[in-house]
This record gives structure tokens, C-alpha cells and sequence, in this order.
């Protein structure tokens, strides 16, 4: 068989859907041709290949790429100096007297323009790529106008052509009320609607729509309102839902067959049978758990007993979640959540591919796919999430660079 | 003033003794002559210096190089398949039956060579490294015999050489009792005490005794008798206390003018008094905390209250904190302890050289000192404590590589 390049001596945790726990393979070959995966499989069951390259991984673990599917990498400054009053004991009033809070997001990113905001993205996301992330999702949110959320996008889709790696847009103009709309959320609503979104689809500049429904963001009629409007551009959904309390978001979520739902502390029985109905992938971000110690944990075991498939993503953000390490986010939802070794990888890898719609093209290492590939020094897969600040990484393969 | 460097337009977190908080210099400059700072301090106070190098550091931050006062960096093996195991709900009898615990540490370690544990050991010291560190202490405790323990204290020197980083030595034989005194540990002491003291100290080959005084470790009178000895053969003391239970060691510890006691959830009062009275420095270990799972909190306050210093530590082990980051140990010591950005800071400088016992010597930026520097690319300290799995360390130097 004719192809690129060939890894031989490895040992893939090929994720395939279907195969037991990781998919492994002990002595496993991947072959590949125009960035794609021809082959993945057993070496006794390989074909003879005439490679234009072979790559001896010397018993190396191989996965595939690494996937982040929720963050808000595309913000202007950052909140650190509230992180130090708040441990320092500062009251809410104090911090928002010193500027803090997400308004602060705001109006950083406001000031910043398209190349300042890509400037600052690219160390955070140079720290997921060492990692071997090879996909990420980048929401828009702090923008909060039409302006500045399609700046924000415009940043979010130039990420790709500064680095190698793939990346999907999500619209949020629905994160958070502008203090120009003050008391006025409806208002602010039908600009998403009338206005934004339409922009947003008609640039192409979003692969989906996402909000945040809670008490301190948007009702289940307004985030109603911007699926609706979603759905007549043709854009996916997926929603920031039952973080701090339940609104049954999940389950408005699913009604619109949302992609993800993510968060999910709050969730209910009913919202997760709306979401296995749906298919609707629940992400998981325990950054933002353990960040703002948040004590009221996701119903793992429901969510599990259900069959609702589970993805992590870092929530990468500077209010919440200022994390850039996916390897540490698996060993926070093992530690916290206590999702399995298995589930945590898949949780990377195929459930976030799922969590994107992508997963037929990526997310597991099959034949036909990406040839998107992370190859680790490491004994066993269980070390990536064990671990802690420690990053084992010795290659990544980003399909679309060959 | 002649020097051989000098680093220029820099901002300075000097972690001086007596200077308020981090010890800020907006324009500083350090001078160095022979490793050692000559000179750190506001721009405008300096003496002109005839450099042979002057390194611009174009507004970026330095501290202290960093300091880890408590790894157990020196072992075989690793426990990924028992977290593994443990995460899928293995029960206690199952991960024993699958080798697992410190025994299974103990029996990696011992049929380790020096060389291959020194190998072992050096990815967890680079991932360190990475981060700023320049001194580090290294314990040894999963030997649990003359030869064993003697080797991983060989071990531990060697980094020294392999790396440019300082390494103080720890001899912790009391860490745990080997399979073969099981229901004797009165006759390990022993062995402890008069084989084991003695050669580590005819070989010099520790710079300190520690143990672990807990019921599943060894009792206060055991203890003591460890701390006897090591006081008869002139070296200093630190203890394992309090982690688990309150068997008053850290009181005890401070009896024997401990440099530290570490851990330290069940702290009491009196054990805070002793302390606070001896000069003994709190070594606080968040990442064992978090990774076990811990709930009950250090008493933090009492300690501020008491004037005990807190020095940070990543404990690093296979079996509680595989934890290889002093960033993220700042992290979780704020997150989770609530500890203020400046003591988290001065925690993995000034203190950990205080608990190391080497402060007079390192740990802060003024003259006299070696010169270890990290140096940050951030906008304020307080970025180092609150991202997380993002390095932004710009450069690190060695006082003795110069
Ligand atoms: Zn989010
Ligand atoms: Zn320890």
C-alpha cells in the first residue's frame, strides 16, 4: 500500500468506537496518505506498505490528537490582579472598584484589536499544542457587540493560520449583558438575533452557536430565542447549562439537538434522559470546578448509567478557568469527578471530537480519519492522567501539515 | 563596580526579609560576581557596574530561583496502574494483589541501580526545572535498608551532577516499615538508628533525617529515638506530622529545633506554640491534599496568627503527589488553602530556604546571596500563582553555573 509515512513498534490507544476500553493495540502500525489515516491497526494485520517515510516510535503509546472542545482562548487582558485581591480577602465591591469581574474582559478585548487578541491567544494556545492538541474550540463572548463578537471570531479563526492545528468558531454573544443593556436583557437578546447572528452566519465565521443560561447570564427564553435564530442559519447549538443552578437548560439544549450541553453541576434526571434522547455530548470542565470550589459535582454515575457520551475541555478563561493543560484537566476529573482513566482519554479525544460534530473525521484513530496524532513517552496511558504538571509528550502529528 | 553580569530594566519581587510584601523594585537591577548577587536593587540606587554581560530584561520579572523543600523525587517504578486500578473502583485487597502501595515503590526502588534511579528521576527534575527551580530537596524512604537507602541518598547527590540545580539530601529511612519487620518496628528502628544513621553520616551523604510519625508510619517514641540519633550525629531534623492524625509530632519536632514540619491538616494549638517558639517553618504540601482527596484543611490562620513561616512543596511521590510543578503548587495552595498570592510566593523562595535551613544563603534577591534568578514573562507576580499548566518562565539562572 502506497503512503506517506508509516509508525511502526507503537502502541496505539486507537479509541474506536465499539472496541473495549481504549481500543489498544500492543504492537501497532498507523499508516497515512494525504493527511489522512489509511491504516491503524495490528502489525500482523497490516499490509506491506511502500512508505515515503517510517517512523520507529520504539514501543511509544500513540493516541489520537488531542481535543479541547470548550474554551474562551480570545480575551484581552487578564484577571490576575482580582485572583490576588480575592485571596487576599477583598470584597465583591472592592473587586469591581478595581475592575474586575468579566465587564473587565469586556472592555480589554473591546480595546484590543483582531492582531493584539490572536497575539495573546497564541502562548495559551502553544501550551495545549505541547501538550499534543491538535483541534481546539474557541468561543467569541466577550466582545459583547457586533463589532467586537465579530472581532473576536475573526481572532478565533486566524488562531489556525498562525499554528497548526485545527480549530472550530463558536458564536457566544450570549455570555453576558453588556452594561449598555443594563436591565435591558431582552434588548440585548433580540441584537444577538437580529443582528449578530445573522452577521456571524453570513461571514462564515462561526461553526456554532453557544450561551450561557443561568440566573446571572440568560433565561430559557431568551437562550430560546438565539437556537431558534441559530436554527434558521443553519448553525448547530450548544449551551453553557445548569453550572450554578438548574434552569433546565440541558434539556432546552437537547431539544434543539444540541451538540453539547456543558458545565452540568446542576443537571437533573430529566435533562440528562433529554440529552442520551438527543444525543447530546456533555462536556465537562473540571477547571472551573476545582477553580471556584465549587463543591456540588456533576452527576457522573447518572450521566454514565444513561449512556450520555462525557467530554472534557479546559473552559480555558480568565474569570473561571485559567487553564491551558488538557493533561491536567484529565487528572482533575479523574481526581475530582472520578471519571475513569478510560473516560478521561476518551473524554480528550473521541467525546470531544463528538462534543464538536467532528467525529467522523477525527477523535479516534480508524482508518479515513485525521491523521491527527499525539505519541507519548510514556509505559502505560493511565501516566497522562495520573500525573501532575508533567507533560510526556515526544511528537504530535497534525493531519493537515503533510 | 566590576561584575561578570548584569541584568538591567527589570522589575524585582525580592522576597527580602522585613521589606513589605514581595519585596517590589519597578526599575531594578541585579549585578553578579561569582554566582553571587552583589548587587539588587532599585536602578536608581546602583553603583555604575563594568559588566562583562548585560543581559535587558525589557520589563520582565525576577525572583528568587525557585525552591521545592520536600520531593521524594528518588524511586522506581510509578502507581499509575494503581490510580488506575483505585479510579475503576478497585477495592484496597485488589490493588494489593496487583502490587500495589509503597511496597510496590519499595520494591522498584530496591531492585533499581543507582543510575537507573537516577535516570528516573531526572524527567521529574527537568519538568521542575522548567518552571525556574534551582535548589531542590531530595529524600530518600522507599529503600528501607542500609543498601537501599544509601543508594537513593547516592542517587539523590547525583542529580546534582546530572543537572545545573543544588539538591540538599534527606535521609527519611523512617518512612515506612519494610515487609520483612512487619509487626517489629521497634527492631527497624533499630536498624535505623544504629546502622543506617551512622553510615549515612560517615558518607555525608544526607543533609538532614526525616520521618513520617503516623499510625501507619511510626509512633512519637520511635520517632524520637530516629531524632536522637541524628542529633548525636550532628545533623539536623524535619518530620512528616499531622497528616493523617494528630500524634503531636510536629511538637515533638520542634522539641529537636526541627528546620521544618511538614503536611501538618491536624495541627493543633500547642503544636503551633512549639513551632512558632522553635523557628520551626510549616511545609505546607497542597498537592497531597488534593490528590488524596483530603478535606481537612491546615490550620493557615493559626499559623499567620502565630507567626509560623509557610514554606510550598510539591511532595512529589508515586503514591500521593505525582506532582512535578511549583507553579501549580502555588496554584493549589491558593485555590485550596487560601493562601495570598505573596505568600505563595515567598512559600517556593525565602521560606523553602528557610525549611531547607539555607537562607542566609538563597531564597531571596539581595547581596550576598547566590545568585538563582527565574525570570517571568508576566505583567505581575500574581500571574505565576494564578494560571494554571502555563509556564511563562523566559529564562532561569544557576548561581554555580557561572
Ligand atoms: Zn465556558
Ligand atoms: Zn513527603
Amino acid at each position: 500500500m502506497r503512503c506517506d509515512r508509516v509508525w511502526i513498534k507503537a502502541r496505539l490507544a486507537t479509541l474506536a468506537e465499539g472496541a473495549p476500553g481504549l481500543g489498544v493495540v500492543e504492537d501497532g502500525v498507523i499508516a497515512a496518505r494525504d493527511g489522512r489515516i489509511v491504516h491503524a491497526g495490528p502489525a500482523a494485520d497490516a499490509p506491506a506498505f511502500d512508505a515515503a517515510e517510517t517512523v520507529d516510535c520504539d514501543g511509544r503509546w500513540i493516541t489520537p490528537g488531542l481535543i479541547d472542545p470548550h474554551t474562551h482562548l480570545i480575551f484581552g487582558g487578564d484577571r490576575a490582579h482580582e485572583f490576588e485581591l480575592r485571596l487576599a480577602g477583598a470584597s465583591y465591591e472592592e473587586i469591581a472598584r478595581a475592575g474586575g469581574g468579566i465587564v473587565s474582559t469586556m472592555k480589554a478585548t473591546r480595546e484590543a484589536t483582531e492582531e493584539q487578541l490572536v497575539a495573546a491567544a497564541l502562548p495559551r494556545l502553544d501550551a495545549l499544542i505541547a501538550e499534543g492538541l491538535t483541534t481546539i474550540e474557541v468561543k467569541s463572548g466577550y466582545g459583547l457587540s457586533l463589532e467586537h463578537e465579530l472581532k473576536s471570531l475573526r481572532a478565533a479563526r486566524a488562531l489556525a493560520k498562525a499554528r497548526p492545528v485545527s480549530v472550530k468558531t463558536t458564536f457566544l454573544g450570549a455570555h453576558a449583558l453588556p452594561p449598555e443593556f443594563k436591565g435591558d436583557a431582552d434588548s440585548y437578546v433580540d441584537l444577538v438575533c437580529r443582528e449578530m447572528i445573522p452577521a456571524v452566519a453570513a461571514e462564515g465565521l462561526a461553526d456554532a452557536v453557544d450561551g450561557f443560561c443561568e440566573g446571572i447570564g440568560f433565561s430559557p427564553a431568551q437562550i430560546r430565542r438565539v437556537f431558534e435564530t441559530a436554527r434558521a442559519h443553519g448553525l448547530p447549538v450548544k449551551l453553557h447549562a445548569e453550572q450554578l443552578s438548574n434552569l433546565h437548560g440541558a434539556a432546552l439544549a437537547a431539544e434543539f439537538g444540541a451538540l453539547s450541553a456543558d458545565h452540568l453541576e446542576h443537571l437533573d434526571e430529566a435533562g440528562i434522559a433529554a440529552m442520551a434522547k438527543a444525543g447530546t455530548t456533555a462536556v465537562l470542565l473540571p477547571g472551573a470546578y476545582y477553580f471556584v470550589r465549587e463543591t456540588k459535582l456533576p452527576p457522573i454515575d447518572a450521566l454514565r448509567t444513561a449512556g450520555v457520551a462525557m467530554a472534557l475541555a479546559t473552559d480555558c478563561n480568565p474569570g473561571t478557568s485559567p487553564l491551558t493543560s488538557l493533561l491536567l484537566t484529565m487528572n482533575m476529573a479523574a481526581t475530582l469527578f472520578r471519571l475513569t482513566v478510560d473516560e478521561c482519554l476518551a473524554g480528550v479525544t473521541r467525546e470531544a471530537a463528538r462534543a464538536l460534530g467532528v467525529l467522523a473525521d477525527r477523535g479516534t484513530l480508524e482508518a479515513g480519519k485525521a491523521c491527527d496524532l499525539s505519541i507519548w513517552d510514556v509505559e502505560r496511558p493511565a501516566e497522562l492522567v495520573y500525573r501532575m504538571g508533567f507533560n510526556p509528550l515526544h511528537a504530535r502529528v497534525w493531519s493537515a501539515a503533510s
